[in-house]
């Protein structure tokens, strides 16, 4: 087999050692911003004015990010983010995913039934008030409880003074904590999505790469008291776009990033977790489509759910691909060996932080052993079984002190809870009730008869009989019977007779039993070591380095710039010609067929019109959305994809060819103003 | 590090080789076509007529393949395989490769100063004449040289008989010999070239990758006796050319494969030919860019040349890449203990055969104790340098009788020889001067002052001054001297004082010594072996498989199809619509830049029609300028490159994404009557 001289490594590493000093990587938290590296590489100077602007221009918005357009409320974010309202949106007559929609006035803007926009107001470093909490002899499983019961504390009291949602948040593995408020609006209105075969065109295939050619945009509006609300900030749109070699900014909501997890972690998830979540999104996948084929409405129903799944197995195979790749994780290993040998030089170091890498160890050792069972032991992450599983929790957690709480049902976190359990969203029985049945079979064949989780799911039924059964019985679909739970409490959950109620009631000991476990073995020890990792992180690096994403406001910055890929260069940009090509390269077949309307008026288009671009910036998922900005803070592009070599990125930076992927601005202007008919929309957000 | 079990190691194996038997692999002999693959996977019957005609339309010229595409002499090849041959004909004035050529009317054609054309006319097994040459106790070294004088016996015969040029073929390393045919034609004129930025859009990067967009076309045509020559048989242009998923031929002449080299050999390969000769290559281009940066005139005279070596780089390192491939090396590993594993267990064969990897490693092992010191003695592999060597060598050995002359002198072959020592292209006295001193100044340093090769070359001289005092005196740049010293033989070599052949006399006896050591040491057993090694796969696997390439004329098929790319699909198909992109992607920033001619017709094309395509066709270098066939045998497109992924195609064939890249019969007939206002040549085309 091929070895590489170990001279020869060395010496690669410490040129990628070497390069990545230099590089555009890091999503940087705005109380810490890259202003070292923007003054040295790009000669650019960062003023809080600067950051505030963008800062308050920002949305977090569903699972992603956007930015205000204009003085009005106009936030534009992606289609696929917005792909989820614009379902809930559609009735059987009416497709806005397909068809796409335009309000051509502010009276025709459609009210989403569950979308909430927040916009970070303040943040605040509250590391002493949390560790101050802590008796020094507090270790392990022990500590991390009594730091949450403090985050709880803190941000209960935050929300309470200042009517702000407040969060706590831990940054650099638990080096830091900071409590972040935002303000929350919840009216929001879809104003503009372009039809699905222009937003996703390539679909799955080209999901996830580069040259690309998507209008994956939309825009929603933000009311406040049933009017338009006023902007606290926003992006102008710069028609010019942005241009080869310009430096760029992304603030948006990045997801998470794991690249702090140690070798022992990585292995458990290269090892076991990818290959099995491949296997379990296969399955998911195939289920669904076989669903989708029953006919147009079923299509329809699944859609969402089945490009959200898409989308996640193939960023999944990217990530894994990632861990896969020797270069990766001889990186890895450097960057390790080289952080144990600082700690393990210093003896106080070695003393503080030496037990980290053993707890973490004995924590996957303790995941791995009981892997199988757990994952057998789930019902679906979607639809009214998963609510009322909710609906119990909720009920039961709310009666405790806050500080006793699970995470996730301390007081400054209810109000979101109660946003989602009472959705009115449209409930698809036919779907829900296949989806319940898929699980049940799943878990029938995957836990031996006898298992208490199997009885209480099953009931002695099979599956198919027990979905139709649970289906045909349950209410929750109605908001209202959800709203009468919540009211009623845990004497209206006692006395329910709803059969997924009744199911959720027997499955919630056990599955407390089993999270109890999880948090004791695993969960516990794992986050111990990674606070005493992310501590010991600080002490030896301090902040040279960007935290790992927490989908919390951050800052990406780097150049528009082409990159070498397989053989030869993928260019900086792409044009409206570069669409017609890959769709007449492959005679239009689907994903590559073009939309009737841009079939309609492609001949009038200027063809050489930038559409999509590339840059260094450094992104992961939840910066859907985010606005793509330059030195003057005007929108040059609306990030929308990272490229296939991006996906690594989750575990490490790699700026030879990590590239965020953006609709061009100049293609959003051509397409509101040539395509769209949405000229006013156009000089909306050129109003400065 | 990652690791892959065993068991899905072994399952892959079985699946690959499963995969294998149903691939469009192999690049046929025209005497055992792919009948059975292509009846059971195709549906298609190989007939004897069809053969014979794509034989007889099939030319070799210059290093590439062509064919006839019109009843009157017309050949349609490669633009790069025509490059050598423009360039000489160009001037200082009149640069035709970088504005191309056009004859308007057959007056104004070309000729070409030293290009042949051959047509196969005849193979003939003659396997048993050359194996009965030999006592049954023959071997090795010994073997070796006597099957090479039966050889040069039957060929010289045949010569003599026909009059037409004859080849002794080895096919399957030694399992079959076959005796080629040939009618030669060397008044063969220049027609039509697109110019530069049309014919090569993209340069070096594009070069070996897809999507591509090039018109790398060209047309010569062929004379005899100062008329055109009825071609034997042609190919009619299809101009809707060819389509997604059609079958396609490729009759053409590649040059080598290597994928029945043995474990050791590769290893050779991998870890010291290939770093050995990137380092080279590199060096060499590095030089001639700078000798082109001296001036419009120098660059033109370099232009070939360093296209040439950027090509060979860019090749020998898809090659490279493809044996640090650990899949592609676990197939080796299998396929040669799949092999040993047969032989070893017949006790006939073991004895017969099982010498022969022994032999053969021994010879890498010797190969390996003087690579430095071989490879630091040589002269450039260009020039007039390299012409004194061939004529001192040449009159040397006609002395001789036939049997026991050096291999490419023998009597069939010296015609060739002459064609080439006697070319009166240009020569070009300041870049020669430039390449000679180069060499001269590697040499200096490879090698220890006292080596004889050393002193031979420097006369004790410092490299300039003594590359200006070779060239400052050498009169062989005139045909006419070289002309002279051939007809005068031994005697005028003997009395000769220029320079260049005064070195060549000195270097040959050297030269001789170093020859006979790696003929005794190195080819001398790994011929052997290799011819054992033939003879073992023929007897275990008979002509299953296709024999590596030889450069002599075979027949590849396959499937106009498109294929996995980077995470995403790759199209079967191009368009016009794709090189604008491409070139405005780039802002059309060299090699991207569109031509002049190209933007001034544009506006009027259809923009929509197909450019270039890939098909599963299994083909290597030497191939360029095929032509690909449809069932009816028309011409459907041109083959002009691989793709990056079938570089790795020298030792194994992946149909996965081993494509070759064609110019698609589309865009020859777009480009010809509408970029070129060459309708003539396209109505000539299209005769039937």
């Amino acid at each position: 087999m091929p070895r590489i001289p170990l001279r020869a490594a060395l010496v690669a590493l410490v040129l990628l050692t070497e390069a990545a000093a230099l590089a555009d990587e890091g999503m940087w938290t705005f109380d810490n911003p890259p202003t070292v590296q923007l003054q040295e590489r790009y000669g650019f100077t960062v003023t809080p004015q600067w950051l505030q602007r963008l800062q308050l221009s920002c949305v977090r918005i569903g699972g992603g990010s956007g930015s205000f357009v204009s003085p009005d409320g106009l936030v534009l974010t992606n289609a696929h983010v917005a792909q989820g309202q614009q379902q809930k949106l559609s009735t059987a007559e009416h497709d806005y995913v397909e068809d796409g929609f335009l309000a051509r006035t502010r009276a025709q803007e459609l009210k989403c039934p569950d979308l909430e926009i927040v916009i970070l107001q303040s943040y605040e470093d509250v590391t002493a008030q949390v560790l101050a909490a802590l008796p020094t002899d507090a270790s392990g499983l022990e500590a991390v409880a009594m730091r949450e019961a403090a985050s709880a504390a803190i941000a209960k009291s935050s929300q309470e003074a200042t009517g702000l949602q407040s969060d706590i948040v831990m940054l650099y593995g638990g080096g830091e904590y900071w409590l972040y408020r935002y303000r929350s609006y919840t009216d929001v209105r879809l104003v503009f999505a372009p039809e699905a075969k222009a937003a996703y065109f390539g679909g799955d295939d080209d999901n996830f790469t580069y040259p690309r050619h998507d209008l994956d945009l939309a825009l929603f509006r933000v009311y406040e008291n049933g009017r338009p609300l006023a902007s606290p900030a926003w992006l102008p749109l710069h028609p010019e776009g942005a241009g080869d070699g310009d430096l760029v900014f992304v603030p948006g909501h990045p997801g998470s990033t794991e690249r702090l997890l140690t070798l022992a972690q990585l292995q458990v998830r290269r090892d076991h977790t990818f290959p099995r979540s491949e296997k379990f999104l296969d399955e998911a996948i195939a289920a669904l489509r076989e669903y989708a084929a029953r006919g147009p409405e079923q299509s329809r129903q699944a859609g969402g759910l089945l490009n959200g799944l898409s989308n996640g197995r193939k960023s999944r195979q990217g990530e894994y691909r990632g861990l896969l790749d020797p270069a990766v994780w001889a990186r890895k290993e450097a960057e390790e060996a080289e952080f144990r040998s600082r700690i393990a030089a210093d003896a106080q170091l070695r003393e503080r932080f030496g037990q980290a890498w053993p707890l973490i160890e004995q924590a996957e050792q303790a995941r791995l052993s009981r892997l199988g069972e757990l994952e057998g032991r789930t019902l679906p992450r979607f639809g009214l079984a998963r609510t009322a599983q909710g609906l119990v929790r909720f009920v039961a957690e709310v009666q405790k002190p806050d500080g006793e709480r699970l995470e996730g049902y301390h007081e400054a976190q209810l109000r979101r809870q109660r946003f989602r359990l009472l959705s009115p969203a449209p409930v698809y029985p036919e779907l829900e009730q296949y989806l319940l049945e898929l699980s049940l079979r799943r878990l029938a064949t995957d836990l031996e008869p006898g298992d208490p989780f199997r009885s209480a799911v099953l009931a002695d039924r099979d599956p198919a009989a027990r979905a139709a059964e649970l289906m045909a019985g349950t209410r929750l679909a109605d908001p209202a019977v959800r709203q009468a739970l919540l009211d009623g409490g845990p004497a209206a959950i006692a006395a329910s007779t709803d059969p997924l109620i009744v199911m959720a009631r027997e499955l919630d000991p056990l599955l407390r039993n089993q999270e109890a476990w999880l948090r004791e073995h695993v969960d516990g020890p794992a986050r111990a070591g990674g606070e005493l990792l992310g501590a010991a992180r600080f002490a030896v690096y301090g902040k040279q380095a960007a935290p790992d994403a927490t989908f919390t406001l951050r800052l990406s910055y780097g150049q528009v710039k082409g990159y070498p890929s397989n053989g030869t260069r993928a260019p900086a940009f792409t044009t409206f010609h570069g669409l017609v090509d890959r769709a007449l390269s492959f005679r239009q077949q689907e994903p590559y067929d073009l939309s009737h309307r841009f079939g309609v008026r492609m001949r009038k288009l200027d063809l050489a019109t930038p559409l999509n671009f590339v840059s260094t910036c450094d992104i992961t998922g939840g910066n859907s959305g985010s606005p793509v900005v330059d030195r003057e803070g005007r929108l040059v592009g609306l990030v929308f994809d990272g490229n296939i070599e991006s996906l690594a990125g989750n575990f490490v930076y790699d700026e030879t060819a990590n590239r965020a992927v953006s609709v061009h601005a100049a293609a959003i202007a051509l397409a509101l103003r040539d395509i769209y008919d949405a000229g006013h929309l156009l000089q909306e957000m050129q109003r400065r």
